[in-house]
């Protein structure tokens, strides 16, 4: 299964435009930019669109896991902060932040270890192996 | 400097509903599913965008070792293709296809240099040192 993007870039690092598409258009030559990644310009950057990544393939699992044992999950809301140190141009750390709504029959303990699981084995985790992963769940 | 986005996800894996939203508001609760995802349904997915960060930031990586060196590039576009293996659940290939407008007085083996400088440098291609990336480049 492929899954596409394109991006575009015109110009030096400082001055240059870029844009980013993806395949189901819900990207459609969005605006990025030195300022839009470095600075706070209006537009994406690609460590938003990592967090994005990350955050939608990580709750997906978590339903996954919980289907997986029979269980139908509720509202699970995940936030995904990626850090990129600038002096090192690397992601030092990517944190993702899950609450989800009390789930019938579900104790909190059981309820982390399978968010703990998803964790570990959403496609998004393992290709991201040499990045640390920090996880938090509030079950309420 | 931090970079945030948002999933949110309600019902088992099949049937259930999430929506993806960035810091910027490019993603504005766009839609998810597992037919977006596994099968062809209308709406993003985790892979795409994952293609979209590491296409965007690759893509501003060679504009940034080109203006290292002095030089100014023209039209950069690079398609990364993301390749899910749902079997086993994993990422296993990233495929980045570069092409370049010719610049004056950079040889085709000096920009291809300049391009697997950019490839091995970028924080996206460092977060994904677990997963194998593939680079191609037309420099016409």
């Amino acid at each position: 299964m492929k899954r596409t993007a394109t991006a575009h870039w015109n110009g030096d690092l400082k001055n240059g435009k870029g844009d980013i598409s993806t395949q189901s258009t819900v990207l459609n030559h969005s605006q990025y930019s030195f300022n839009t990644r470095f600075a706070d310009g209006v537009g994406t950057n690609p460590e938003e669109l990592l967090g994005a990544a990350h955050a939608g393939c990580f709750t997906m699992a978590v339903s996954a896991v919980l289907t997986q044992q029979g269980i139908t999950p509720g509202d699970l809301t995940t936030k995904a902060t990626v850090e990129l140190n600038p002096a090192e141009q690397r992601i030092s750390q990517i944190t993702l932040e899950l609450t989800a709504s009390t789930i019938d029959g579900v104790t909190e303990e059981k309820f982390k270890e399978a968010a703990e699981l998803a964790k570990a084995n959403c496609p998004l985790s393992k290709a991201l192996a040499a990045t640390p992963i920090t996880l938090t769940v509030v079950y309420q």
